[in-house]
C-alpha cells in the first residue's frame, strides 16, 4: 500500500462568520495550496466534510464547493459521519491516494452553523443522533453528554471542578491560537458559576456553535518526499456504536474509541506512551476526559485526576487540545477532524508558537461523531 | 493495487415503499449477505450512500442505518454526490479494499423520498443544483434537462418522438424487471399526449419519485475468488462540472460523462465497442440520449437515432437500462448507482432472466449527480 502524508495545511478563523459555506472553503482550500507551493490545478481530486447541507440551505453543497474552488472536472465526493465527519474525509482522501485512484488530493472540512438561530441550529444537531425514539422525544446532545458525566462522577468520583479544569486548560491554550473562535480567559469559578445546561454541564462545558473550514493537501509517497516537510498518517482506526444511547452498554466510556484507537495503534506500531500530543474530542468537557481514558492516557476512571495533576497542559505528560480543543476553538462541525489534522502538524513542524510542544514527533486526533455512534482516530508522525 | 470484486447484490421493490429508511437498506442489506452466503458479523465495513437526510428527517442517517443493520462496532461513514450517490459509495468501497483498510464491504445506496409531499421532494432536490443563482430563481432539474433538450434538439434535429422512444423501451424492460416502481407498458403517443413539465419533455419523459435501497458486498482478489461468480469492479471514472447550469459551455453534452466515461475505458482497457450492456442516467429521457453519445456508442448528435434504430433494445447493438431505467424502475437517489451495478451483475451472471443479454460479459454503469455536476462511470466485467 501507498504511505499517504499531508503536505499544505489551511484553516479559517473559527467563529460567526460573515462569509458563506464556500467562501469559508476556499478561505482554508486556497490557505492550504499556498502552505504546498501548489495550484488547485495540480489537484487529482478533492473530498469534502460537511455534516448538514441544512444549515447552508443546501442539498449537495459539495459540488457548489467544488466549483467555487474551481476545481471541475476533477473528481470529488462528499463524506459524512457527524461530528466525525472531518476525519472521516480525511480517511477518504488517504483511501483514495493509497488505492492508487490519485496522487494529491485536496480535503475540506467545513460547516456553516451561524446563518440559523442557536434554537434552528440545535435542533438539526439534534437529529443527527437517533431520531426515531430519542430526538422525538427531545433528547439533546448535551442531554446525552450529561448522562455521560453523571455516571462517570458516580462510578468514579469526577467532579464538577475537574470537569471544569477541561475548559480552563483548553480556554487558556484557545488565547495562542489565532484561529479560536473564543478568545476569553476564564477560570473554574467561571465554569462553575455559568449557565446550567444540562447538569452537570454547563455553558463554559459546553463548545460553542461556530462557522469554518479547515482544509488538507494529501500525497503520495512518491510525491510527498519531495515536499519540505510531509507528515505522515501513520495509523488509522475507526469504530461506530448504536445510534441511540439507550442501547449502550456503558455509560462511562465511549466503546468505540476504545477499539478505534486499539486499530490505530496497531497500524501505527506504537502505544499511548509514544503520543506527544492529542486533539480529542471535548464537544463537551466530559468528552475530554473520557478521551483520556478510552486512548490509554490512563488507567479508567483517573481521567479526572489526570487533568487535575496538570499533565494534560502543555509541559505536561501529554498535551492534550493545544489549540483550544472544540470547548474554546470552536466545532463548525464537518471542519473539525481537519482542523485536528491541522494542529498536530502545525505541532509537528515545530510552527505553533506560543503553544509549541517542544520536541513533538507524534501527534494523535480522536473525532467523535455523535454521542458515540462514529469514532475516528488518526495518528500522524514526522 | 488489490482488485476488487461484486459478491453479493441485494435490491428492494423500487416505488411507494409503507417502510422507512433504515427498513429499506436492511431488506436490500439482508438480501446481498444471503446472495454471498455471507453474515453482517464477516464484514468489516460499511459504506451508505444517501442523498438527502432532510427527505428521511435525518441529519447524520448512516449511524441509524448501521445500527439497524447490526454492524457496529465496524466502521462506517456515508458518502454523497448528489444522484450519483450510490455510485460515489461503490468507488468509496472499492477505495476502502484497494486501500488495504478492509477485506469484506457493505455498500448500501437508499433514500426514502416518498414520506414528504411530491412538492416537499421536488423543493429538496431543486436545492441540490446551485443555490445561490439558480434555485434561488426556481430553476427545477426538469428544466435543466428541458434545457439540455432543447439545445439537442435544435443543433442536432433530434425530435420528441426519439426521446419518447426511451421512455417506451425503458417502460418495456421494467415490465421483466420485479424490482421496477412502474410496471405500465406505454407507447410513443402515451408519452406525446402526457402532461407538459417543461417544454419538450412531458410526464413520462421523467422519473418517478420512489423510495428504495440496493447492496453489494465488495471482497478483495484474495477473497472474492472464494465466491462462486465474483464479478470485477475493472474501470472507474470519475468527473465533476460547474454546480451552476449558467457557466457551462456546452448543453448538448454532459461534459464530465466523457471525461469519466475516457478514464473508465482506459483504466479498464476496454473500448465503446467492448460494452455488452450499459445502465445509463436516464432521470429524463435526454439524458439517455446524451449517455449514448457522451459514453461513445454512437457519433455526437446520433443518440436520437440509436434509440429510433432499436439498437439500445435487449438483442440490439448495446442494450441500454435493461431493468427499466431510472425511467420506469425508478430512482431513489441514493439507491441507484448500486442499482445499476445490481443490473450488471445480474446480467454478466447470466440471471436477468426474460431481460437477459446473452453471453454478456461486461457492463458499464453511467451515474450522473444532479444536471452534471457529479458523474461516475464504472466498467464490470465477469
Amino acid at each position: 500500500m501507498r504511505r499517504v502524508a499531508i503536505v499544505g495545511i489551511g484553516h479559517t478563523k473559527f467563529g460567526v462568520r460573515n462569509a458563506s459555506l464556500r467562501e469559508l472553503a476556499f478561505e482554508a482550500a486556497r490557505e492550504a495550496l499556498e502552505d504546498a507551493k501548489l495550484t488547485i490545478d495540480d489537484l487529482d481530486s478533492l473530498i469534502v466534510g460537511i455534516v448538514s447541507a441544512e444549515f447552508a440551505k443546501m442539498v449537495s453543497p459539495g459540488a457548489q464547493i467544488a466549483e467555487y474552488l474551481g476545481i471541475n472536472p476533477k473528481g470529488s465526493m462528499r463524506v459524512e459521519a457527524a461530528c466525525a465527519t472531518g476525519s472521516a474525509a480525511i480517511r477518504a482522501g488517504y483511501m483514495t491516494i493509497a488505492s492508487g485512484l490519485s496522487d494529491l488530493v485536496l480535503v475540506v472540512g467545513c460547516e456553516k452553523m451561524r446563518e440559523l438561530s442557536t434554537q434552528e441550529g440545535l435542533e438539526i444537531m439534534s437529529k443527527a443522533a437517533d431520531t426515531k425514539w430519542e430526538y422525538s422525544f427531545c433528547c439533546t446532545f448535551a442531554g446525552y453528554y450529561a448522562m455521560l458525566a453523571n455516571a462517570h462522577m458516580k462510578r468514579y468520583g469526577t467532579t464538577e471542578e475537574q470537569l471544569a479544569m477541561v475548559g480552563v486548560k483548553n480556554h487558556s491554550n484557545a488565547l495562542n491560537n489565532p484561529y479560536a473562535h473564543l478568545h476569553k480567559k476564564i477560570n473554574i469559578d467561571d465554569v462553575l458559576n455559568s449557565k446550567m445546561v444540562a447538569y452537570p454541564l454547563k455553558l463554559y462545558d459546553s463548545c460553542p456553535l461556530s462557522d469554518g473550514a479547515a482544509a488538507v493537501v494529501l500525497a503520495s509517497d512518491e510525491l510527498a518526499n519531495k515536499f519540505e516537510e510531509p507528515i505522515w498518517i501513520s495509523g488509522l482506526g475507526v469504530a461506530t456504536d448504536t445510534a441511540s444511547m439507550m442501547t449502550r452498554e456503558s455509560y462511562t466510556e465511549i466503546r468505540g474509541a476504545t477499539l478505534a484507537a486499539r486499530e490505530a495503534y496497531k497500524y501505527a506500531k506504537v502505544d499511548p506512551s509514544d503520543i506527544d500530543l492529542a486533539e480529542v474530542h471535548d464537544a463537551f468537557t466530559i468528552g475530554e476526559i473520557l478521551a483520556y481514558e478510552d486512548l490509554g492516557f490512563c488507567k479508567k476512571g483517573k481521567g479526572g485526576e489526570l487533568v487535575e495533576e496538570g499533565e494534560t497542559e502543555i509541559g505536561g505528560k501529554i498535551p492534550v487540545n493545544t489549540d483550544g480543543g472544540l470547548k474554546a476553538k470552536g466545532h463548525p462541525l464537518g471542519a473539525t477532524g481537519v482542523s485536528q489534522a491541522v494542529e498536530i502538524v502545525t505541532q509537528l513542524r515545530g510552527e505553533a508558537g506560543k503553544r509549541q510542544v517542544e520536541g513533538a514527533e507524534i501527534g494523535l486526533s480522536h473525532n467523535v461523531g455523535g454521542n458515540g455512534q462514529y469514532i475516528f482516530v488518526t495518528i500522524y508522525k514526522r
